[in-house]
This record gives C-alpha cells, structure tokens and sequence, in this order.
C-alpha cells in the first residue's frame, strides 16, 4: 500500500473547540509522515476544512524545527480551526469538488481531520465522494473533543487534561472555600463546559475523595434540575461540612429539557436570571438561603489549559495523530481512529479504528450507572473509568516565568488554483 | 533576648483572603520554632483571630509530621481564616483583653498573624496593648496577600502566583480564542480579583510578550471607565490581530467613581447589566460590536491555584513566615516583615520589618508610570518590576493524578479559661 502513497502529500486541519492536546495530535501526524516516510509532507488547512476550500494550505516546510517539536505542549489549535460544518452532499456538492481538486493539484493522498462528531461526518462523506469520483483520497478522522462525547472510543483525547484540571481548580477552590467558611463565604459554584454531556462536569468529582470534599453536589445536564431537592442538599451539605462546593455543568436542563442558561426570567421562584448558568446558580442559592456564594466560570480556560495536561492524555493524543498515517499508509479512509481500555487494573490502552460515520453526529452522555442514585454526584464506576485519563503531569517548558508556548509562521504554499467561490445556498 | 522567650509558645493564625502560599508562610513559622528551639511550640487560631478569642487553639503537635510538611504546598487557610477585624481600642477593650488573657494562660510570649491591611492594624493595636498592661507578648505580622495593595514591602507573598497564575491563563485563553477567530470568538473576557489595586490585572499583561499575544486590553481600577474608548480599542485589536482578549479588575469603576459591577441598569448605553464586571463587559461588547464574545471569571481559583505557583512566591511566603519568628526572638513587637528588592538584574531580595502601624488600613495602588500611555496596558516598568516575582515553577507532588494537598487534624489543645462572651456592640 505504501507504494501507492509515496511522494504524495498530507493534508491535516482541526475542527471545532479547541483543546489542550489537539496540537499534540497534529505533532504525532507530523512526525510520523517524518519518519515513515511513506507521504512526502503535510500541509495543515488554515482555519480547518476553510484552508482546505480557499486553498490556504500551511507549509510546515517553512516552521522552525522548534516551533513542530512545541506543537507537543502548545494549546489550542496552532493552525486555526473552524465552525464550518460542510453540508449534505446533494445540497453543497461543489464543496466536496473543490477539496478533490485542492488535493489533486498539491498532489494530496491522505486528509487527515482533527475534530468531533460534525467532522466526523465530513470524513465519511469525503471518504465516500473521494471514491465516487475514483480518487485516491485517505480520509482519516482524528478524535478529539473536551466533552468525550464520542461513541465507540472509550476517551477522546482533551477530556483527560481539562478532566485534570477541573478537578485540580475544584479541589483548589474547596480548600479556599473552607478555609472562609467561619466568616465568610459557605458556598462556590463553578461552572464548567460540557453541552450535552456531563463528562467534564463529572470529573470534578475526582476531587472529592473524601465526604467532606469538594464538590459536595454535581449538577449534570444528564438530570432534570430539581431547584428544590438542590437548595436541601445545598443546606445538607453546610449543616454537615460548613461548605457546600458545587459543580455545575453548562448544559444544565430543566425538567422541560429547556437549558437553564436559557430560560432566564422564568426559574421556579418567578425571578429574573440573566448570564449563564453558574450565574443562575448563585444567585439563586444567595436569595433562598442568604449565605455568602462565590463562583468560578473557567470557560475557555478549561480547554487551554496545557498547564495542568494529563501525561496520560498528551500520550494518547500523539497516538492517535500517529495512528492516523499510519491507516492512511494502509490505504483505509472513512474511518475514525479509537481509544480503547484493554486493561483496568493497571490501565492499558490501545488504538483502533471504527467507521467515521458511526461517530457523525451522535453524542454519547454519562450513563446512569455513572451517576449517584440522588443523582447529585459521581458513582465508584465513574471514578474508575475516569482516573486512568488523568494520570501523569506533563508540565510545558517554562521560559522566563511563563510556558514555553509558540506561535506558528503560518507561511502558505502558493496557490495553484483560481479562487473558490461558494454556491449560493451553500455553508 | 532569647532567654526571654526560651519555653514560652507562639500563636499563629491566619487572616482575610487566603492565598496559595499563605500556609508555606505557616510552615516557615513552623519549622522555625522547632530549629530554633527560642519558643517551645507554636498554637494555630482556629479560623484566625476568631480561634484566640474563643481559646480555640489548635495543637500542632497532634498533626502528622507530613501534614507539617504539606503545608510548603497546600494551598488556602490549612487552619481557617477569617473576616473579622477587631474593633478600636476606645469600643472595645474587652476583646484585646481576651487575647491577653488566653495568651497568658497558655504561656504565649508571640503573637504571629499573617494577613494584609486589616491584620496589621490588629498587630500594631496588640502590641501597644500588651505593652502598657506589662504583658510581654511580640506581636508581628507576616504578610499576605494576593492584592499585592501593602505599602512599604516591594511585594506581598501571594501576589506572584496569582500573578503567574492569571498570566499563564490569559495566554493560554488567547491562544484558543486565536485559534476560533475565523468562524467563532473573536473577544474573550477574562475578570480577575483585585477590588482597589490593579496589581493582579496588570500581572496578565505579562503574556503579551508581543503586540499580538493577548492580553490586548487591560481595564485596571485605578482608570476610569470609558466605554466608548474601550470599545474603540477593542474594534481597532480586532482589525489587526483578529481578536482581542481582554483582562478586566473586578475592581472598575465608573468615571463617578462607582464598581461597575454595582451600578447595574445603569450603564452608558441605557441597558440593564446583572452579573460582576466580566459579564458587564461581556455583554457591552456583544451588544455594540455583534461579535461574539467568551469570558472566564477564575474568582477563588486564582488565589488556591497552587498547582501553577511562583517558586520565587513560594520561597518568599516561607522566608517570611522563618522572619517573624527570627524578630519575635530579638524581642521586636508590633512590626510587619517586608520584603525588599536589593537588585534588579539578576533580582534579588532581602527581608526587613516595617512599623505594623505603616501598613494598617493603607492600600498601594498600581503607580502611573507602571500603566501605559492610552492607559489601557502595562509599561516596561511594571514588566520589569512584575517579571522576577512569578520566576520558577514549584509544582506539588501528585497522588493519583492529583495534587497531594493535604487537610490538617485541627484537634485543639484543652481550654484553660471559660468562654468568651462578647461585648455588646463589640466586633
């Protein structure tokens, strides 16, 4: 198979939010085309699947030795991501004809896509186009999204680092917490990401070792929000600890499956909310039982924040980016490199691959097995699922006081084609 | 002198906001006494000032060596704080009276309080308390706090790892909004503390180590709020950078001198605002330039973040808590240890003491020539002055994935007195 790759080109993009390891996925692609040598080089898509349509492809020809080795520790996406979710092959088809024929005229093999489950549909229907149209393009999807919604792997690589740190920041801000509690403040929110799926919020939870340790109550998008049942645990747990630290996910519902963060002047008390959900949440506690709230929305810092990476995760994010060529190598496309657990006790790991169009569009959320049976916490069988991904430190460099991080020249390879103009009605 | 306190006990007890470093200043107390041999044993106050009044005192010698020595990396109050100031001399007498008393009766010749403007003030009407009823007790007082607002000392213990904290979170937030600017975010809001000084605010400004790397704009209290030129600024990053990321204090007022954070429905553009001055500033920018905006507000996870503290913060916060012991056993009372900058290049630093009295009820504010020119960003100065602080990473060790922080026995030594029944009116 590799034959049939060789002297042809690489081209990787990232897609959606951004993560603290994602750079490390575009670093094992990199290296591996590098050392394989079964492709000739890798272009990166500027601004994902967009560099791919203008063809505004990055010649990683042109970055320093450095600036690739740091892609291993730098966060967020080094060559820009995107919204931009193709659409459907018989509303847009002129799209996937343009990426055919950017491929075609920088001599491109493989498309290699770092993203979630909307990018996962792009694979599986490039892969499929690519085939209709008989050229020889790889499709390979790269996972990798916070929220570790992705079916069939077991993790997606970016959950096990801001996993790490939102149970670090929670343990972190129950301590100070407790320490304020005689005079001053009895409860903290934070709010943390996590749409539709309680992962991230779930893994706070690994901070609480103990009873008396933070986060007291977890609220998950995954249960209906009880305010009521809420304000009594949240009395409960200042009665027992003098503290009560709450998580609270983003994607929080109520029992209309409404977001809370939505709802605004219309909660169970007839009062006006505005700002998100952690907000909601601490006002409403302040009003009903007058104690002193502070609260915590870490925002984009959770998903940046390569400071406080899992080694566990930055691992397997770089297997996955080297696994990636390594299918493509075998000729495979359509299809979305996996995680699973081969062992528990001690945890193994191993890759493999599933069908991108398995993954497309669909989320995976915490199961019930996984949530306290109040329904306010975390479960023994989520503990153990959860702290294999946040195992190991993996501290960047530091220059000077602050991270070592680097910014790519971003440097494009000259175009060979005249501009893409979108189709009316097209994304 | 030190004849004097040979056999006598040490009270040590914690005050207002905690800090990361606030118990590595514990452990220098600590392992102070028990090299020193000056003083038999140190008392912690349970909850701080709170624990002397109600003869709460914590036996340190119940508490496992280990936890001892995880004090150097735990953050928060490991013994409790609090908000409680007492009241003037002339209003209430009984309150130093009872320190005197339990001080007394648990053979207490030191009295070591480690806070910021409020304790001082505490330390300097105790010693001159003690003084004039003949009891000898030394009254000292570590500094703490993440304001960085203490006149007199070049710095305060705390501030460096909320600063380097706060910097390495900005940078990394602006890397991910720099990576979603094509499609998604192209502003980002980061609210820190800092309610009259803009010291925290102003230590963000590290990250931009050049023009492009964010923070772009610094609203720091110590600058009148001026919406129109801000948004003007925020429109003119945007041009040229693609985004703008942003750092505001908590602590921003109005031109009137009002928080913008209280003056609610009553801003510029005739809007109703809930929600800190991150939310505030948030929403103006959505509201007047259509794009879209993120925001964080670290709140208590700034000041606990001590798994990204400043080494030089960390060795400072010790030396100082070793000091005050060290100007206890010279016979010193109602003094503040300070830290002094002996040279700049490379920085160096040396400890003294200063009249309690100096820094009670005193805040430092961030200088002129420290802020730029448009006075939206930091000068040369304030880099040169902010730099050495957050020199050096100090990461704790971690069991299991998380940091091995550790909760102290807290088990009191028995009561001598009967309990102290406030004076009405009094604090």
């Amino acid at each position: 198979m590799a034959a049939a790759t060789r002297g042809r080109n690489v081209i990787y993009a990232q897609s959606g939010g951004v993560t603290s390891v994602i750079n490390a996925s575009a670093y094992g692609v990199i290296e591996a085309v590098r050392e394989n040598q079964a492709f000739a080089g890798v272009f990166a898509g500027l601004d994902g699947i967009n560099g791919v349509l203008e063809e505004n492809l990055i010649d990683l020809r042109q970055e320093a030795p450095e600036a690739i080795r740091a892609l291993r520790y730098t966060p967020a996406g080094a060559f820009g991501s995107c919204r931009r979710k193709l659409q459907d092959l018989e509303k847009n088809r002129a799209e996937f004809q343009r990426i055919i024929e950017v491929c075609a005229a920088h001599d491109v093999g493989a498309f290699l896509y770092n993203g979630g489950n909307d990018s996962m549909d792009t694979v599986a229907k490039l892969a499929a186009f690519a085939k209709a149209q008989g050229y020889p393009l790889r499709a390979i999807g790269i996972p990798k999204t916070i929220d570790n919604d992705l079916p069939v792997t077991d993790n997606c690589p970016g959950f096990g680092s801001v996993a790490k740190y939102n149970a670090v920041s929670m343990m972190e801000a129950s301590l100070d917490t407790a320490s304020m509690s005689r005079d001053s403040t009895k409860v903290f929110v934070l709010e943390t990401m996590g749409r539709n799926a309680g992962w991230i919020a779930a893994a706070t939870g690994l901070a609480s070792r103990s009873d008396e340790e933070g986060p007291h109550l977890i609220l998950l998008p995954e249960v209906p929000f009880d305010p009521n049942g809420f304000l009594q645990a949240v009395a409960g747990s200042v009665a027992k600890h003098g503290i009560c630290a709450v998580t609270v996910s983003e994607g929080l519902q109520d029992d209309k499956g409404r977001f809370v963060s939505e709802v605004g002047g219309q909660d169970a008390f007839g009062h006006t909310q505005l700002g998100g959900v952690g907000q909601y949440i601490q006002e409403l506690v302040k009003r009903e039982t007058k104690l002193k709230v502070h609260g915590a929305v870490l925002d984009y810092c959770q998903r940046s924040a390569r400071h406080a990476a899992s080694a566990t995760d930055v691992a397997q994010a770089i297997a996955c980016g080297e696994h990636a060529v390594a299918l493509a190598e075998q000729g495979l496309s359509g299809v979305m490199v996996t995680i699973q657990r081969t062992a528990q006790r001690p945890y193994q790991w191993a890759l493999s691959q599933t069908d991108a169009a398995d993954i497309a569009n669909q989320e995976k959320v915490l199961p019930a097995e996984m949530i306290r049976e109040d329904r306010l916490h975390i479960t023994k069988k989520f503990r153990d699922y959860c702290l294999p991904l946040i195992q190991g430190e993996d501290e960047p460099p530091y220059e000077n006081g602050l991270p070592a991080y680097r910014r790519m020249k971003k440097a494009l390879a000259p175009k060979k084609l005249s501009p893409f103009k979108p189709v009316k009605g097209g994304s």
